[in-house]
């Protein structure tokens, strides 16, 4: 007999189209089961678009009363979006069971659509598929319990810990096909930070140059504005924020930057306080950033306390050499016990390459 | 019905029941099979100790006449060891059939074994399980056709490429199960490479401290006799080959350490030439080495050429820091187009850590 995890999977398969564009929203899926079978599906497409549970609803062509909906995050029952809240649309659906994968973890939410439905005589069934749907939504679920993005620290790196060798080369360590990983992973974030030293280098586009995919905001930390603006970071589209230091505040370029739609946010501080800096994004509903920088953006982000996640690709390659950029630079560094730990590892082959994923285990 | 490669997995792992103690000998095993059945089985224990077909052939307890040889190397022909050849054994046994994992990569045997075989009317199939069979001699085939000992570069290092902090620590960087893997290698190893530098910050005894393992010569970079009379190193047993500089000839220090039975090999060039040093190792009948130094051995070695396999050991942690020792230092470094490349990668989780795997691919 087909069972709560297979129809529960239906509805995350369905999420998944959401395909990362439904932010500062979480991806949802929804399925409507009578009798053993499926007779309708929904999934969020994009924010300002209906939820998933009212595509669902909305998209059944027979009663559904006395039906079971699937969904892989608790309905919404609060009134401040332009969607009407889908507690009222599943209640008035006839609908007389809901399992849900998880719960929504926005305060607003968690615990009080489903304790709405209960009320209502509808039973519900929490956590099929839980851990699925709330690794689907990790961007979301950082976002909407802190205000701030989910921070990923990408490394392309050699298998002795390089990101460049002493001259600043680093194109390309890694495989095409891991590059074309970064790609997809920009076109999935909401913005991609870097700063001054790696767009110096490299010019770089920060675009995900995936068909169909949108491009990250990029977000350029260069305080002294000391990046020439024909590069490609100052020639929007893509949309850019420049983070720079008070004491430019005058300076020509700022104009300049300013008439071509670029943001500039100005910081007071010695260094710009990359906590501040992510509450500033959390503010503009940026939910994701994936940081692509070197040896000094990386450990001071990390330093800083911002990190949630690591994707690290190791190419199959020795540079060697102690004057060689490493993965992580900087001048502070952790004793052996106090190190950074990285849990829930995951490790794939990439071509040649091999991609380790893990989370920042949190003091 | 069972086939080639069954008895030859069987050959295949008796020939591991050797455990990598039949140094500068291969790890060889021997099954025959006669109506389908395995009749008698051998594996080759020790140098000096019978080969393993011939350990097959004489445990007999019936008449070999007709039956098929399933041999894990090219039975031997020559008559320079204490042990007389396998062939005139095989012949005389009544054998009809001789089924080879692979060739011997002895000069002296190499297909000339198989001649002989088959010029007495016995038939010869080769290359089965040829890939395993090649991987379990690795050691004896490098060391046979090179006589230089085959070397492993250990390393244990964090996620972002270190293996101490600026300070020097490294106590300990990866799991407890990581450094009984290291053991566990010490033990199958004839030998192990490290610096004065590594000795006088550890003090390490080098041992394999393996229930019944036994201990690999401990072969020291000490140009300068800086290490301490009462280090581990210089307190045998086990064995140690100290390497010092000639202009160390007469220091007080050479009796004392050669009182104690320890071999001092002198050179006169301004840094140790590591292929030289391989190649005196090899004079020894060392087959195998594994390098366990710092930044400096790591990359030296590597820049000699005398690296032939990588066991990189990952722990998930992260230190950081532009001056922490980097997993290969030293002053040179390659081009990213010019790079040491690393192939035939094998990825392991050993508790918390990841052990990578791979080969020193050659120009």
């Amino acid at each position: 007999m087909l069972d709560d995890k297979f129809f529960m999977k239906r509805a995350l398969f369905l999420a998944k189209k959401g395909n990362w564009r439904t932010s500062p929203n979480p991806m949802v899926g929804a399925v409507i089961v009578k009798d053993g079978k499926i007779i309708s599906e929904g999934y969020h497409k994009k924010a300002g678009l209906p939820h998933a549970e009212a595509e669902a609803i909305m998209s059944a062509k027979e009663s559904l009363h006395g039906a079971t909906l699937y969904v892989t995050l608790e309905p919404c029952c609060h009134r401040d979006k332009k969607t009407p809240p889908c507690t009222d649309a599943i209640i008035s659906s006839g609908i007389k069971k809901v399992v849900i994968a998880m719960r929504d973890p926005n305060p607003k939410v968690s615990g009080k659509g489903i304790e709405i439905l209960k009320s209502h005589g509808i039973e519900v069934i929490e956590g099929i598929c839980e851990e699925e749907a709330k690794k689907l939504n990790e961007f979301y679920i950082k976002y909407i319990t802190t205000k701030t993005p989910f921070v990923i620290l990408k490394i392309a790196m050699t298998l002795d810990g390089k990101i460049a060798t002493p001259t600043g080369e680093s194109k390309w360590i890694t495989s095409e096909k891991s590059r074309k990983l970064v790609h997809l992973m920009r076109s999935r974030v909401d913005a991609l930070l870097s700063a001054c030293g790696t767009v110096l280098k490299d010019n770089p586009m920060f675009t995900s140059r995936i068909k169909g995919g949108k491009n990250p905001l990029r977000v350029i930390i260069d305080p002294e504005l000391v990046i020439p603006l024909n590069y490609h970071v100052y020639t929007p589209p893509p949309d850019t924020i420049a983070i720079v230091h008070e004491s430019k505040l005058t300076d020509d370029k700022v104009k300049i930057l300013q008439s071509r739609g670029i943001e500039i946010l100005f910081f007071s501080s010695e260094k710009v306080d990359l906590k501040w800096l992510m509450k500033e994004l959390g503010k503009r509903e940026i939910t994701s950033l994936m940081i692509e920088g070197g040896s000094s953006l990386n450990s001071y982000a990390l330093w800083s306390g911002i990190v949630d996640k690591f994707m690290i690709f190791i190419a199959p390659k020795i540079i060697g050499g102690a004057d060689s950029y490493p993965s992580i630079g900087g001048k502070i560094y952790k004793d052996l016990n106090e190190a950074f730990k990285i849990e829930n590892l995951k490790i794939k082959r990439i071509s040649s390459d091999i991609l380790i994923e893990g989370y920042l285990k949190k003091a």
